[in-house]
């Protein structure tokens, strides 16, 4: 069976790491292929996020639908 | 191996049926229970959920943590 594409966006916040930490990992590694990004230390791909729909972090994107997680920093504050 | 305990708040609004139909169905389900909670149809139990931080639906609780997925409703909306 083909996993989904599952992306964990991030920028290392307390928030986001909570996140990550309890629901990212608790997805189904056989049905998703889990990716996980540092958004801060990635920024080449916060255009990526941003056409994905993803407006602050921490964030999930499962198969190129958006979900918000709590709140840790909004997508502009990494840009700069 | 005991499972986790999930429950996923809602309250039947799109933005909760897009989150349960994606995110909380892809929860590993060998390591997490996951319980459905609709919150207009079971007022009784928001009161469990503030007690868990809940503030708005949908939200994931993972282990008593709080996850505010997205923006449904405030929970204050489905007091009334």
């Amino acid at each position: 069976m083909n996993r989904s594409k599952a992306i964990f966006y991030h920028a290392g916040c307390p928030v986001c790491r909570q996140a990550e930490d309890n629901l990212a990992k608790a997805l189904d590694s056989s049905r998703y292929d889990l990716e996980i990004v540092h958004l801060g230390e990635n920024k080449t791909r916060i255009a990526e996020a941003e056409a994905s729909g993803v407006k602050s972090v921490p964030a999930l994107v499962l198969d190129g639908t958006p979900f918000h997680i709590n709140f840790g920093a909004d997508l502009k504050a990494l840009k700069s």
